[in-house]
């Protein structure tokens, strides 16, 4: 048999047995007409895909390649390696393996006897290496900012996706309650992190959270305990923790864990692809009221959101509430991050990647719609002394909301 | 106290306590002054970079920002977030809070007094909308690549950081000694895979590995046994194995690992943002004689390579020299791939990401240099029933190598 033939059929089988879920074509086809709506609208002829989770969206594989996506006719999925996988993976009819970026113009001329007049490409994070190849591969076409159209279309989850999401949140329900059986007085930061992310694995969290970001490197391990709680770092976010070192300075650290002080345990996980993120709190013998104090006000934060969180509300209005609620609990200074640090939002969409539409931040005024997933996460520091907080990820149902991520909702005290 | 006062202390105490590692003043300049040999050579007046690990390896920090590197006078490092654990972390001596990308050239401008006729940027990675952002901004000044420069530079490591290489490699080797105690029949390859990471973060490993690229995503849980070993995947490697989902179709899968099959891990480790990679295999109960031999056929390459690796050798050379023993040992077919999927490189240059210079592959013909550092990894598919191979991490030096992966190089039975 050849080594293609063997593949094949090992994807089939020990894939499918080992719980492999492919994107059906009914699902591929209704993500591709909402993304057509949106690009006729925007005078965009054809998309040409590249960036990895952009094309799991449009085509259900992320083999190395692009997927040109026409305003009519079928997609092509132009596939470098592995295109044998691909065909398993994908719904896509017309797949073709390419070899160089050289072969693009001439694979689309050869499919549909023409070059698009215009071509949308994702500006937010295409090299301009690789833009300026496309200029010359494309000489009579216009080249266009796709991304706008792939964020717009991807913040609306299919129920396919939601269920996907749930899986991800079951996974996580699944460590919380291990957690408490792992976590021990001396233990460091990051050897509690490991061992959570081991049980995630374990239950089949697929180990990255993803972010469309240059820079911005997501991680499973946000375990900050005590003092650390207290530290801002380069994210934006309200605590950044202390880290292993200068090039990862985030997250967990090799300090250890103490009885008595707040561990906030800030974890994400990913199933085919989608993502849940929830934080919980733990301590080993009882923490200081202070911080219980603290969560309860980030836990009312939270489900007073949730409670007016339904298509038609918007997001920045209901950032703004939040930040009048904590100031009537007593926790101006405090909520969302040390003073001078506090940052502008307490929701981030959510799905393939962990900075989606929609933001419940400032400056972001748009209703919630039907649909969309974020994760809301609350959070109180207190420099000098530790940090609290919650945070689930929920999806926006037709009369008002769903919460995808089912950990109990109390203080983990071991 | 303020935020400020209280973090800085932290950050020098309890940083330092943690064995945080600052990169010294004396490392930075001697950077600095090799960067500027080639930006003069280049006709690059001045570099504005963004890139994470470039602005790690020029400032010291990887807090969220930009340094800017003027052929003469000291460096600007303009942070974003957060300006205070810049600081601590940077021997720079100009670093200065930065709000919006707008202030740029205004800093540029109040520091130097002019802003450079030249610019350097990384164009291998800036995303287009930026580019477009900077011309707006330089309207005067002449954009170029400056992504050359930076990987020219980057290719030769000092001492400081080949001991930093050599300190993952020393986690690598606690991995390994611990994994023999983990491994269990009827366990998943990411359950294993999942626990070596544990006990790799608990000895300070940072948890990502890093590539630079748009799309490649590295990890460490790549365990892949008997079946899964002989499958290729979207990476560029000898075999991909079949993961999770079509979202994350590399490494470690929820496959069982039976008895006698022949289990490869390439597991890569990183402290303080340098890495070290390495493979060794593993059975429970002993292996087929098949792959035991092909094992030793990989050493056989491995050694040869060693034995021939000093400043001034051809890289293009040594791997078709390997091409040629391969197919003396009987493994035409399936070395580095199976058939019609054969890679063609050997070695990956190794320090802050997992494809710097050079590769010891096909097409690159240039010499070894004292300094250089790589991964060396010969390996060899059996499609349907396995895979073999070994991999070490090694420092050129002035008339030969030093391996930095002390693992033992036996086959690991269990």
């Amino acid at each position: 048999m050849t080594y293609e033939d063997w593949v094949r059929q090992q994807l089939r089988e020990l894939g499918r047995s080992l719980s492999f879920q492919y994107t059906p074509d009914e699902e591929i086809k209704n993500r591709l007409a909402r993304i057509r709506t949106r690009m006729e609208k925007e005078h965009i002829e054809a998309l040409l895909v590249v960036q990895k989770m952009n094309v799991y969206y449009l085509s259900g594989t992320t083999q190395d390649g692009f997927i040109f996506i026409p305003l009519e006719g079928p997609p092509l999925l132009m596939t470098k390696r592995e295109l044998e996988r691909a065909k398993v993976e994908s719904p896509t009819k017309e797949i073709v393996g390419l070899k160089s970026s050289r072969e693009i113009p001439l694979l689309i001329q050869a499919h549909y006897r023409k070059l698009p007049v215009s071509l949308g490409l994702e500006l937010d994070r295409l090299p301009v290496k690789d833009y300026v190849r496309f200029q010359e591969l494309f000489p009579g076409t216009k080249l266009m900012d796709g991304s706008p159209v792939l964020r717009e279309t991807r913040k609306i989850k299919s129920s396919f996706e939601i269920d996907l999401m749930k899986k991800a949140g079951e996974i996580g329900k699944r460590v919380y309650q291990k957690a408490k059986r792992i976590l021990k007085e001396g233990m460091t930061e990051i050897e509690f992190g490991g061992l959570l992310e081991a049980a995630a694995k374990k239950n089949g969290h697929e180990g990255l959270l993803r972010v469309n970001s240059l820079n911005y490197e997501a991680y499973t391990w946000h375990v900050l305990s005590g003092l650390t709680g207290g530290i801002v770092s380069q994210s934006d976010s309200p605590m950044g923790g202390l880290g292993l070192s200068p090039a990862f300075p985030v997250g967990a650290s090799l300090k250890k864990i103490k009885a008595h002080e707040p561990i906030l345990v800030d974890f994400g996980t990913c199933y085919h692809g989608y993502q849940a993120d929830e934080t919980r709190m733990f301590s080993i013998g009882r923490m200081k009221q202070k911080f219980i104090d603290a969560y309860k006000a980030c836990k009312e934060i939270h489900d007073t959101v949730l409670g007016e969180a339904r298509p038609g509300v918007d997001c920045e209005a209901i950032f703004m509430k939040t930040l009048k609620l904590a100031r009537k609990l007593g926790y101006k200074d405090s909520y969302l991050g040390p003073p001078g640090f506090q940052t502008h939002f307490i929701g981030h969409g959510i799905g393939l990647e962990l900075n989606e539409l929609p933001f419940i931040a400032q400056g972001q005024s748009y209703p919630l719609e039907e649909g969309m997933t974020f994760a809301l996460e609350p959070k109180i520091v207190f420099y000098g002394e530790g940090s609290a907080g919650i945070e689930n990820t929920v999806a926006i149902t037709e009369k008002g909301h769903e919460i995808l991520t089912p950990t109990s909702q109390e203080i983990f005290q071991v």
